[in-house]
């Protein structure tokens, strides 16, 4: 990496100055600020309920609000909001400071927690329109909003929110479970609509094609007959509408997927995954082979963006071009991203029109626009292209309230072509009126029912005040992509820790990480058992967690995780064949125990002087390791 | 009815003041007081913030708040939460108000807004105890008091927070469904457990029976093995677990279930309800014996406590009786309570050490306590039966944010023995450490990922300032019922309305109300033309709804919806006969249009001067009419 730091200095202070404007700060910097915009949303709200039908009677006369009863009432409210703050201080985590690098979190946009607040107030529900008129508008804009930032476009694109990536990929399973499984019913119902084709060719037909026979059969009527011998009706069989394959770095929610959607966890097919946690196309290439050769059919392949304990992006255009070169021969099958994790930081690939960019104009801004200060290597031409490719899929989860950095909880699903719909729709008597997918139809084509008004509030307020490009979030996602890799690169370089006279190797899992999540561990430099060092890591984050009293007396905090053989194959060994544990090891122990930094926080990769933050860390993983040696010692006395 | 006024006028005074302390009010009564109380819990988390690591630096200095990109975005924030604010002002529905009388919504807690803002600001994530452990340990706390609020003793009793009541249903169906499967497995995978037994008696071991198989094969190590041949590793198959049973009156997410559980909704049958729209037990003792005789196996009956429409309680004593009779003939099913709606209202019943009280006592509580003024026929044996026996379910949904006055969204479910989710449980391998299923589990048996602490503190704190019991939620609830069956008096009582010389027949659906939701059409008296009457009630709506334009103008809202013979078969015959329209309209239309009013407001029963409150409404009705007179003049004008 090159110090290009002086070419762009006063677009990164400038825009480190927007970004920090944002958020309520380490220090909570923007207090005043805060107070007063939640004082005024307060004030709108109940100036609203004073003027609404001026004429009626205040309920609660001065009398009755001085009974003791009323103030005895009021005086239980705030004891127990007492009680909750004292809870809240006691055993949270602190998302918003630097001293905390673990889950997937960082502090909150103002505005989200602003608008969640005021919106609240109203409790509009948006699985009914009629309760939500302001609030279902604002769900239907975000949607598209979505779903063109994911690179669907065209007026068929669609989305809304979920309450999270879960269940956005349970309705992705449940939509195409359905559509696979609608050219057999056509057959059953309708035989003529598929005179001549056989089941392994009803059971790979493109999505493409099987939309094109729904308005067919929606034109003649017979869609209603139809449907209701798609798995809907008869049920999800026993895998006769084939396999789901997924990389093996899934989130577990594909398990689960294949549990609730009835399809059964014996047809999840997991590929192995390359060097860097991607999705090997090899693999991929095998089993859809196999399959095919099986004569099972492919219900769907998911491919992640944003892996959640790697932050690995799949290589999204290979997979499209197997699907294409797949489908020349008769095999197809539904395409989905689980992009919960990673979706929003396609933002960085838009310009302000929001179109995606070419690569030589991306690298160029990302310099120029000072969203990167010093890595000149991000992106690869390799991962652009992945980006570029999103579009290609036909649905794909992603979540607001991870790299949206609203507050929990708002995933969402954008899809390709809302007529996927109709094979799911609903209608209740009292919620619905019309038909057509428009903001009052939200809640008869989704999985759940009462949904809250105002996480799509949160939502679409941070939308209004973030543009959906490099300009916006891309600025805000870019920073935090850096500081892994400069964090990645400086554990890479400094790689020995000594405390007391013991020298500690370290080491990060990904050489190079596709997103903003760094993995790593230690390991005693001379020791060459996995157990041991699995021991050291398990024993570090004990340390750096709840685990070890109030997070709010401890100094840094990280989470943790194990990556074994069952889920991972021997993708780890390289990793700690690093640390100086050699490969048979693995053999024996088969998983390894990292520590896991989700590093969401935009404000660190431009602080002033880096690698005295970098030094930060270090002294504090110092003191953890020190702690340890402690407690080791205080046991061999014992002993 | 007779008026006992006098005899509580005390204990009444005392507690609507309690009441109304609960809440915002309708004319914002209790503004200064949310003021204050929101800018503590915002200044606790600021401090908080402030107060970590005291020794770590401001980051944002005065220089950069000051810099003019930092104070533009703080402009910008300002200016989205403004335009945010005018459309929530003009487009939200004013659950608050006496004028509002429609969809399942009133004025929510005080006490519940303040705890979820106060928590959102840490925006812990229950899924992951380490994201949540202060919420974790409330929303555990709240499973429990959910499960023994709703009759499940001992310590086996579960619950969670669920993002909806959808959500929860879906689960229940998950539960039941690999329920049913399990004992199939087993003899798949280890047949000496259930040697000498037919398929047919696998498909019809009891709940308990099938309970202990799982702790048995636990013990020997099997179970693994066993899980992997449950619908969960197999699939959902087409029908072979048997049918689900529910009544015509269920809520739409129950068509859902069959569908998204890879049940087929072919496997749904629906049970005709009595003249009180409670499911028929003869209609359902006929449909078990139709499954038997065809040697279907039935996975689970469904009950319903509240009906979206009606409000109706189904008797789920008598289906618990029919459940035992069925259980000594050799055939069992899994039994669910969809109490969304409903379940709050079981506090009612219990007493302060949240005993469900004699039929006598509690008759005597509710009129000594002051929660009714009027009502004394309340509840009748009948019902008392049916709310005595929930704990006889083995699972039950509830949704606080209906009738536990909590903003959107948090349902939930409760679950009679926990050891039914080792049939779901997941891990995922950073979120979970430990087996059981304490506060650190919630996330690895539950359908949904993320999810939002502040829901569960929300919950958790309404209920530390509300008693579940006759005590607290109970005379919140029974106000609402008590107004309900007031205004069907009123109804029935003063059934024409006259408005400009023409006459109206009004009546209400149900003629004793089990719950708080009143339905009621008007008609020309005189007029036999069921359309045209359906649609009078539809314009009715229109102008009293957002069809109307925005809703601070209107004087009168409420919500509507349309009975069909498909969803209701022939249980409004008796309705439409009463407002003049013979049956022989009902075999040509087959549906009946009507409003629909759910009156959870727990301060319109007490007013002091209730004759007046009716007259008021049935003013804003004659307005409405007179308005709709008018169009129709104008519309006969014109051509």
């Amino acid at each position: 990496m090159s110090d290009l730091e002086n070419s762009n200095m006063k677009e990164v202070t400038a825009n480190n100055n927007k970004v920090k404007a944002l958020f309520l700060g380490e220090k909570a910097e923007n207090r005043d600020f805060f107070q007063k915009e939640a004082e005024f949303v307060i004030n709108e709200h109940t100036s609203w309920r004073r003027n609404f039908h001026p004429e009626d009677p205040e309920r609660d006369s001065y009398v009755v609000r001085n009974s003791p009863e009323y103030q005895q009432t009021l005086a239980k409210t705030n004891e127990v909001l007492n009680d909750l703050t004292s809870k809240l201080k006691v055993d949270s985590d602190p998302w918003f400071s630097q001293r905390y690098l673990g889950q997937m979190n960082a502090d909150t946009l103002m505005v989200a927690n602003l608008a969640y607040l005021a919106t609240m107030l109203y409790n509009p529900n948006n699985v009914a329109y009629e309760s939500s008129v302001a609030t279902s508008q604002m769900e239907f804009d975000v949607g598209k909003q979505l779903a063109h930032m994911l690179g669907f476009e065209g007026d068929k694109a669609w989305g809304h929110i979920t309450t999270d990536g879960s269940v956005a990929n349970f309705e992705g399973t449940w939509l195409m479970r359905n559509l696979k499984s609608f050219p057999l019913a056509v057959k059953e119902v309708k035989p003529d609509y598929v005179k001549g084709k056989s089941d392994w060719e009803l059971l790979n037909m493109s999505v493409e094609d099987i939309l094109d026979l729904i308005i067919e059969t929606e034109k003649n009527g017979d869609f209603p007959a139809i449907r209701k011998e798609t798995a809907r009706g008869v049920g999800a069989g026993n895998g006769e509408y084939g396999v789901l394959i997924v990389p093996q770095t899934k989130h577990y929610s594909w398990v689960k997927a294949t549990d609730i959607l009835g399809i059964g966890s014996k047809n999840l097919i997991e590929i192995p995954v390359d060097d860097n946690y991607r999705m090997s196309i090899d693999a991929l290439k095998e089993a859809i082979d196999e399959c095919v050769a099986n004569k099972i059919p492919i219900m769907g392949v998911v491919a992640v963006a944003g892996t959640t304990e790697e932050g690995a992006v799949d290589k999204v255009n290979e997979i499209q071009a197997l699907r294409e070169e797949y489908a020349a021969k008769g095999i197809n099958f539904y395409f989905h991203i689980d992009a919960a994790y990673g979706g929003y930081s396609r933002t960085l690939y838009l310009d302000e029109n929001n179109e995606f960019m070419e690569y030589d104009e991306l690298k160029r801004r990302i310099f120029e626009d000072g969203v990167f200060k010093y890595d000149t290597e991000y992106p690869s031409k390799e991962l652009y292209d992945s980006y570029k490719a999103f579009g290609a899929a036909d649905s794909i989860t992603v979540d607001p309230h991870k790299m949206g950095y609203v507050p929990y909880t708002a995933g969402g699903i954008a899809i390709k072509n809302e007529k996927i719909l109709d094979l799911i729709s609903e209608v209740a008597p009292y919620v619905f009126e019309e038909a057509g997918y428009g903001p009052e139809e939200i809640g008869s084509v989704i999985l759940e029912g009462s949904k809250s008004g105002a996480a799509a509030a949160a939502v679409w307020a941070s939308h209004q005040t973030i543009p959906l490009n490099i300009g916006g979030y891309g600025e805000i996602i870019g920073r935090s992509i850096e500081a892994t890799r400069l964090l990645t690169q400086r554990l890479l370089n400094d790689d020995t820790i000594e405390v007391n006279g013991v020298e500690y190797k370290v080491q990060p899992l990904c050489l190079e990480p596709d997103f903003n999540i760094v993995c790593f561990a230690f390991n005693p430099v001379g020791n060459t058992d996995l157990a041991k060092m699995n021991k050291l890591n398990e024993d570090f984050w004990y340390k750096a967690s709840y685990k070890n009293g109030p997070m709010y007396l401890n100094d840094f905090i990280t989470s943790h995780t194990i990556f074994d053989v069952s889920e991972y194959g021997d993708s780890p060994v390289e990793f700690i064949e690093r640390l100086g544990i050699p490969a048979s090891e693995w053999e024996k122990v088969h998983q390894v125990t990292v520590l896991r930094v989700c590093s969401l926080t935009p404000i660190l990769a431009h602080e002033k002087d880096l690698d005295g933050v970098w030094d930060k860390y270090y002294d504090m993983w110092k003191g953890k390791l020190a702690e340890l040696q402690d407690a080791q010692e205080l046991k061999e006395d014992n002993s």
